[in-house]
């Protein structure tokens, strides 16, 4: 099978090289040309659970893919505010019968992929793996994960090819499934992302000290409440209570990861880089427009992260 | 007359010095220790534009006032947090015929003012003087300003009472004038601190700079419009595109104030205090949860200003 991986960052690197190891033919796409220049040079490097391995994928930088190329399967693992870009330099290589997975963190990615891909053609999941970037060509990947997807449509045919691309998946060890009810997890998952991610970025703070505030749980279950509220009109049942539960045993827990900054604060404030924002709260915020939905803490938040980025001359 | 400071820092030691040199009675009371004796040891002293002054005041830490004491006229000067312990100790001094003046910033004091002296004998204010804490027992006291009253029930002794008042401070050249919108006034500087307080202390910015990002007219607007729907009311007709027109032309100006730290930003991120925040935007909440007013902008302001007091560890 012919494979796009269309962001070839630490994560895409690890879908890259795994099914490359399982024989199916694997092209990598990339924006970062240090990056890119180094796996052309020395094949993608990568510590894999211990060992040194070189694999020999190629790749292009983005705006320079090649019009004869064609894919059956893209994989997207773009930082959500490049997605559309990529979408517009690979678009040559999205064929008629092309299938694209969309394995991006936060909600509304379909809203841009659908300008570039039939809905039939689109498949949405998340994934559970991880993967850290040590510099231009090297990748450190350790640890076990999984991957859930479901096709965006309800469509036999659209169901075949998800199941598909579950097999595919699944000869190079990536632990997929079918999952009727992806669009939940990938809710919430966006709830996690959509409470911590930036108020701890605004807040300077870690995920256990902010949970320690007073206003914390309020804080929360307004923000998961207005997730809930559009989620309902994608016909997806958020049972507020039960997320923001979940967040809270999860994210404040000192022993485990409560004492992390979250990466939208890594990104801005120790890297002085945009965030993704605009893909978690401020989907919601559009989502609340479209549906008819109130979600003014959504907005403020969407707005105050804006503001901290402009601040801080943020690129 | 009898006229008690309530609050006796900066701003309560410029009205306390000036009506003891018109001839008033003044006694001060305040609840920091060491002001309130280094003042019973060598006077009141204020630099007073340019010249040296030390007046001979009687002070009195609030939890040691005399019940033998009492006040015609007492004018609450507390930080807003403080207003409430301040009455509690001083309720000795409150007589049946003591009117209360309150100069506090902020919104909504009367609430707390209201279980501690007749609605009648309550008359709200502000006032545009200036002052400046020098150590324990010294203030410096500059340029000019203004003070605008009013009863707060419609009411023909209390409006008697009010004008009074009014004499009373012009004796002492402080610029008094009897106000009937003296509560538009206070909201519309209530939305300069209910904007530029809050959001400079969470986004660690100066108004300017603030001012320049993009989301920053929606927020004031959002916010200023919150203010405006609980302050329809109580009778004051809040222009919000006005108001929204005043902060921006006025706080965002780098040639005068623009660069400038709020004074809760300086509260807070400089010198570790608890801010005022539940008396400005937390006011609006509960007026609105009175009115029936949805204040989400505020609500969430609020919240956010008080994890970050709590982050820090605030007192």
């Amino acid at each position: 099978m012919n494979i796009t991986i269309a962001g070839a960052g630490a994560m895409g690197s690890r879908f890259g090289l795994m099914l490359h190891q399982a024989g199916h033919k694997v092209i990598l796409v990339d924006g970062w040309a240090d990056h890119v220049k180094a796996i052309q040079k020395n094949g993608l490097q990568a510590n894999f659970n211990g060992e040194e391995f070189v694999a020999k994928l190629p790749i292009y930088l983005q705006n320079e893919v090649e019009p004869t190329l064609s894919s059956d399967l893209i994989i997207l693992f773009t930082k959500a505010m490049q997605l559309e870009t990529m979408l517009t330099d690979i678009q040559p290589l999205i064929k008629e019968h092309t299938n694209v997975l969309c394995l991006l963190n936060g909600i509304g990615h379909e809203e841009i992929i659908e300008k570039y891909v039939p809905k039939e053609h689109i498949m949405i999941g998340n994934t559970m793996w991880t993967a850290g970037m040590e510099g231009p060509g090297r990748v450190k990947l350790f640890g076990n994960g999984t991957v859930a997807l479901k096709n965006l449509v309800s469509d036999s045919k659209a169901k075949q090819a998800a199941d598909h691309i579950v097999e595919i998946l699944n000869s190079a060890g990536l632990n997929a499934q079918y999952s009727e009810n992806i669009l939940h997890a990938i809710y919430k998952k966006a709830c996690v992302n959509g409470t911590m991610n930036g108020l701890c970025t605004i807040l300077l703070s870690n995920m256990a000290d902010f949970g320690d505030t007073t206003p914390a749980h309020t804080i929360v279950e307004r923000i998961v409440s207005e997730f809930a509220a559009v989620a309902k009109y994608e016909n997806v049942d958020l049972n507020v209570e039960e997320t923001v539960d979940y967040i809270e045993k999860n994210c404040y827990n000192r022993d485990t990861i409560g004492l992390h900054h979250p990466s939208m604060y890594q990104d801005l404030n120790e890297h002085n880089r945009l965030t993704e924002i605009d893909y978690i709260n401020g989907a919601v915020v559009r989502k609340g427009q479209k549906y008819g939905v109130q979600t003014p803490y959504c907005s403020f938040l969407t707005e105050l992260v804006h503001c901290k980025e402009q601040i801080l001359g943020a690129k």
